[in-house]
């Protein structure tokens, strides 16, 4: 399970797994030949960045930003994903080409917003051995962000005002669940139970008693959202990260089966100068690689191993 | 507010303030001379080191550790802390001198808990614009943690098995509140409500739902609690300051009066080596310093100032 | 607002409101002419009571059940009731229109369900004085219950296998939040938390903790469902008054403007006797109408306005 | 366990038992011989009447009121309850005698207050097979109540503001839990969250998320203090029932081993009129007592033994 935020001129995500793949920092250059399954390719684009792994020379990206800014991330959506029929007409795209998509051809979420109501999501497996995820998709820049979903309807485009996806139920419902803790504050408790008594706030944070702490999809959503309307612009990536921090998975707390889920990377995208922050579970430092400062004219994917340690600056 | 773990050979706090006062890391060499008010001066004891800030060339410390593994942290307990009059036949201490009391003449939590039987907390003043806070204690090495609060009776010590420590109410109530939090899990939901019906789980980490998400002590008590019973041990520093993170404060989201309430800096050491770490609000990144690095035998104090900017390791 | 429950042979709802509308007991007998807006006259049908108000010598039922034993009622759903056009080949109803319908039409909930598919609910006021309630309904036998719900796409209709239903929002929606409740119980707490500590259970209840105590309509379905599941069933009308009683509003626990909301009657139906009973909010006693105990084959109206005093048994 | 609360005149509770002992109304006229066991034996007394059973000839209420008006209930205190030695120069009571002692001798809650601060709590069964019951009272007049507790410092007296009392934990504990909830609020959720966003209130009561609903002792303090502090006053005992209502226990709700407890019966007594009035789990209908309505000048215990059936008022 995932988390995804944008806050400011930064958008971000938590990446939630049992087990890493591999992940790497993919840089795609402008002539980079992005081929689709049922879509034409398209040879000359907008250079993005993110994390993914290369799949027989094709990046699939859980996230990523392009050179104007704009960015993608696809969480999971498991169980309500529905991937429809080829349709006439429209852009034909299974889910792991829709960052691609958006991102070579977009400039801001206006742009993807109208781009969306011309794709079809469509149930075209990557390999034999790589079955389609079922996905649904936070796309940001620095004004504002977007939820797209896959419903039996076809992709539902939502306006995301607080600025935050996690993964399911559908997004309708998670504003309904947010509009139970509508009167949740940073400041103190205002007492309007009775006239006649006064309470001990023994606490500082006591306004925000009743958000949901666990690390649910839907409690994420509330937890995120809260922390993010609530936050300080300190202009740096620190303030997002601290963000996905508070929704963060300690390995151990998530277990299913034998398996424990954690949060294996957490990015953060700087969509005014394309500079990609991330770190790992096991590297708490932060590690950057900048998209502008590689030569985007190639056709070849670069890409950076992530890294997994912690680089500790020593006093002494 | 604040908060404290031991979780295997690291323990540490975050330090949850308004406004920072200079702290630095602060290294107590075994000749400096300990001036108590109305205990007697030691003047050969063990070495520590901690964070805190030097006041009239004395080491006010939030958190420490000396050479033998041994933790001490000390908390805010805002109305519930009791100070009581001068006791002949006890070793009468004002809070700010438990840490340094504790470090210089205890090697574990077992040498602590008999000491803190003669102890007596007194009200005096450090200065006269300083005064006395209201503090409890925070006591950890790698087996074990204590409790340690100035209630009218006198210190209150308790066996700490869950191995956190907020602020208020005091400990008995706070282990009475994590009672009703007994059937969270980290595992999925068990149907206990009907054999007839199947529910939906939609999402991993719903058997933690009812976990309290605000920044409150009681709830950041609880949520610490949560995480650290569960938490995988890597046996690094990162499993630490995963959890602290859990219960960590974002800039903004914890109000009183204009001043915002944050995560000043959170630090664990390794007991094992007394290797202090700490990462700042603004600084992401691991700092680190050895107290066996230095040579301690020494009578002055050596202390390196809180490093507060992110270092990004930049990969082009 | 309001909550209705089936429960063993009986089914009974709450009506909470700011203002009763002069209700009575009414029964419908058998040759009263039932006179559709949109659908043709029925004449010769079952018999059924329930309380309601008569308007233009129609009966407005709010819920009824017949001499079969079939139980509707119907529910506020504002905001998310839909009523389409006028549709072919469909039987076309006001909403006001859908108890009298399917009670004097249907033995059984199977019955219901059949009829229900071709049922289109649409959008005529009573009168010009009286628009178009948002309602949904409860339909309910001794063996099983249906949720039915006019939404965009037509009306709706769920198994409903917790035989509870409040108000908005949609059933799905109240389902997918009851499983977030599937880990509560009637037994203590079983720890999950941690093998090496010891939690004190304080109270009996505990494994029930987490279950929501207010009176929205999300909450009360909760409460109703918990409680429901684990009922026992002492085959008298006590057990599914003292259901209704747990999601009770107290004259003063909602406000709205100047108006308190209250549960103004509560009834239960046992539908092996088509006996109806009730209490109000100022008459704690139970009161009771038989249907057979009429002479079911008259065309008028037979109604008893609703006691609303306390009769109380005097013991000396 | 038990819920007590007042509410203008009216004083009453629930009895939540696995089972019932043959309880009865039972009357103490002002000449019954009360004999204590350290205590000095009153003949001549003020008269009082209640629930409770006759044991060997003396009266073992579970609440009653005096002739002035004066409300005393004992509840559950499990575990907290602390009996100590026989004390000189202090009235000397096991629990079983508070009850009759203050109602004998006080004529309101201020006497009361004064009374008890003279009384010491001792541990003397009352017969072999009955040993001594942990408990803690409730006593209220129609203008203020008492919570007192026997701790193991003697016997605690709080006033009691909120007029409500439960079992578990002590009555401090209990104000502290409950100004956790200070926030909530009969009226509508006000949003505090952001100023930029709408959120849908899409169900009255919204005001109120968060009033825990379980029966755990913790949760019915709060749930009732939320209802008894909102309610509407109508000067009728219907008032306090609906308050007791809200915290009922259903059967099969809580269960223990192989029993279940639930509401045995649930009482109100007007303290103006001094009547007493009562329902049970299986007699939904009230039945009353007058005890001035009785020749109070004797010597012998009258009662009633409790009406366990419903009566219903049959319109046809």
């Amino acid at each position: 399970m995932c988390t995804a935020i944008s806050f400011g001129k930064y958008a971000g995500r938590n990446l939630d797994i049992e087990k890493g793949y591999g992940e790497s920092v993919i840089i795609t250059p402008r002539a980079y030949t992005l081929a689709f399954r049922r879509a034409e390719n398209i040879t000359d684009h907008y250079a993005f960045i993110g994390i993914g792994t290369v799949s027989r020379g094709y990046p699939l990206y859980y996230d990523a930003a392009n050179e104007h800014g704009l960015y993608v991330a696809a969480l999971n959506y498991v169980g309500n994903a529905k991937y429809l029929p080829k349709a006439e007409k429209k852009i034909n795209l299974p889910p792991y080409e829709v960052i691609p998509y958006i991102l070579s051809t977009c400039k801001c979420v206006d742009d993807a917003k109208e781009r969306l109501e011309n794709i079809n999501l469509i149930d075209i497996p990557f390999s034999s051995d790589l079955p389609v995820a079922d996905l649904h998709f936070f796309i940001a820049d620095t004004k504002k962000s977007l939820t797209a979903e896959p419903d039996r309807d076809g992709l539902s485009v939502y306006d995301n005002q607080v600025g935050v996806l996690t993964n399911n139920p559908p997004f309708p419902m998670q504003m309904h669940n947010l509009s139970k803790y509508a009167g949740l504050s940073k400041e103190p408790i205002i007492n309007r139970l009775s006239r006649d008594l006064q309470f001990n706030q023994y606490s500082k944070g006591m306004g925000a008693l009743g958000l949901p702490g666990d690390l649910s999809s839907e409690s994420r959503f509330v937890r995120a959202a809260f922390h993010r309307l609530n936050c300080q612009n300190s202009g740096t990536p620190c303030d997002i990260f601290h963000l996905l921090g508070s929704v963060e998975m300690p390995d151990g707390s998530v277990k299913l089966g034998d398996l424990y889920e954690r949060t294996e990377y957490s990015s953060a995208v700087n969509l005014e100068t394309s500079t990609y922050y991330y770190r790992t579970y096991k590297s708490l430092s932060l590690t950057a690689a900048s998209l502008l400062a590689e030569d985007l004219s190639g056709r070849m994917l670069i890409s950076y191993p992530l890294i997994d340690e912690t680089r500790v600056y020593r006093l002494n």
